[in-house]
């Protein structure tokens, strides 16, 4: 048998259309062939993140240009909010970088205040805000307007946005609600294979990272914006994956980006009345669920390592037994990426099948 | 017309087996079949660098552990040895990361002396050492034994080696020779796209690192070694390109690793044959050429940008018009990968074929 189609949050499923894509002959990045693959994906990107600002393309995955942002940005003091499992690393991240950092910590599954934000943004000091739009490991969607409207009232303050799991399954508006560091991973809602990241800076975060010291150079955003002026990368770029993107965005442009944020709504919706059907119960309050996955209590005496395990070995489906400190006591299942009304309903009448028998 | 073979020195051809391989079914990062794919990858991996350490997987282009090395070992003064455009370029990485750094400065296409480094090293106040081993701009190939001898013979310098180039095309012993870092980049010799860095650290470059302050967590070497004891990486890994690599370590065990550098030295034979035959000089000096590129001088009233124009256009196969400063005064020919006989003999007389037009 081959290895379970993925319904974990990230990396998912990847269609053969994807793999063909990223199987093409290989090209040199030092030339015309490269530059014009690297343009193409500039508009798909932009319409996607919501801004006008030139996208960029890192070989890395998403902690690079986590880690990368704070390099560039921070020199006072961050204020990390924390609400999961990849949130909570970014405080300690911050810390591994030399920084200083606060972190206003909410209980995981719950999503993060915009008035704790500016009361403590209000204590005066910080010059950088990390935010996860939608934090993976617990499902929870923040009001991501609400913050960036709040960071936006402390002028010197710049919002960096984790949007990993969130980007394109939802709409993103970079500029119009002034975040400063927009990133993602392709791995999730992109459906690509992992290994490159993406990223948008505004005018005003890369002004301050000319004058940060020590930047270094693989994750220089100067050095990104100095390229990326003649569509190129500042280190050998990720070529196959950047072939794969370009398929990717096309596909967005046929379907419609409205038409994909629908659909993604759609998927959600399928596995949130899966779950009222079993009386599986949200993570993440209402109002703040992920359209892109679902976190699920998992029910006293309910043996969901079985559920797995069985739904893998019988329907060749995999879905997440949790993640962190919240491993096994919550399960999650995404719904990103390609799938479909019918592909949806293929794993739920799968999960529908284990369960019957448990 | 698809785009051309190329024949540049990297990226270079990407077979269509390894593009199968890449192409499998996409898996989770944090469980068992990803664990056994990373393991999969370490004998072969460790045979080729010359190691018993562990050899990580980075999501990154060499230039990503080319820095980090930096930030994981230096803290008093570098000494970057500079021999065309890469090294140079190592140079100034080391001071963008705010390090006290020097260098030797041979003149582009020379290798490095290695009584040059014993003499600058005892001068003192150094405690890292980098090298490219095989410098792709010039087509030279430095004395790494010798060198690494040398840096040895100073027990608180660590030696951080660039093998991009020579990685699987020469014998590497870093255990043997005293290396403390080795990274390659796979986009070279291993015939895999762009996107995966490999290196191995040392014991003492490790015990090093932990007294680091402010290494980050992305290129953390701590995070790697703690994270590899678990066949695992600390950021989302670069899948795909892991299924690629775990194919080409599979095709070099089955040929033999000897078989392997015969045929990246008789390949290499071929092409200096032909250039013998047309006169063509070679930019490096007998003794230091590369056995994975040929680097030559391109001649007075040779209309290099025809004939590489032509030879694509005409058989669409790429070679490279040189790089950095001595781009159009040179051209390069890569014989890497999973080249043969029969296919460099197809460049062989595709090239003869446009010479005699010209």
């Amino acid at each position: 048998m081959s290895s379970p189609k993925l319904f974990i949050p990230g990396p998912i499923d990847v269609s053969p259309a994807t793999y063909a894509a990223m199987s093409r002959t290989m090209i040199g990045h030092r030339g015309s062939e490269f530059e014009a693959l690297y343009a193409s994906t500039q508009t798909g990107l932009q319409d996607l993140a919501g801004t006008s600002r030139p996208v960029f393309l890192a070989t890395s995955s998403a902690w690079g240009v986590m880690e990368a942002a704070l390099r560039n940005l921070a020199s006072k003091k961050v204020l990390n909010l924390c609400k999961g499992a990849f949130s909570d690393k970014w405080f300690d991240v911050s810390k591994k970088c030399g920084l200083e950092a606060e972190k206003i910590q909410v209980e995981w599954g719950q999503p993060i205040c915009p008035d704790a934000v500016r009361a403590k943004l209000a204590e005066g000091g910080f010059d950088t805000v990390t935010l996860i739009h939608n934090e993976t490991s617990t499902g929870c969607m923040s009001d991501l307007e609400a913050i960036a409207k709040v960071v936006k009232s402390f002028p010197d303050v710049m919002l960096i946005v984790d949007t990993v799991s969130s980007f394109s399954a939802v709409p993103l508006k970079m500029d119009e609600w002034g975040i400063d560091v927009l990133l993602a991973g392709v791995q999730k809602a992109l459906a690509l294979p992992p290994g490159l990241a993406i990223f948008a800076v505004s005018e005003a975060a890369m002004e301050r990272a000319k004058s940060m010291k020590n930047r270094g150079y693989y994750f220089d955003f100067v050095e990104f914006e100095k390229n990326a002026a003649a569509n190129n990368t500042p280190s050998t770029p990720a070529i196959s994956l950047i072939f794969g993107l370009q398929h990717i965005l096309q596909t967005i442009a046929e379907e419609g980006i409205e038409n994909r944020f629908a659909r993604h709504r759609s998927n959600n919706a399928l596995i949130h009345a899966w779950a009222q059907r079993h009386n599986f119960q949200h993570f993440a309050p209402e109002g703040n669920r992920s359209v892109s996955l679902s976190c699920f209590h998992t029910p006293a005496g309910f043996d969901q390592s079985t559920f797995i395990k069985n739904l893998k070995s019988k329907h060749n489906f995999l879905i997440n037994g949790g993640y962190g400190k919240i491993k096994g006591i919550t399960f999650r299942i995404s719904n990103m990426g390609n799938e479909t009304t019918a592909t949806m309903n293929e794993l739920i009448h799968a999960m529908d099948d284990v369960l019957a028998t448990m």
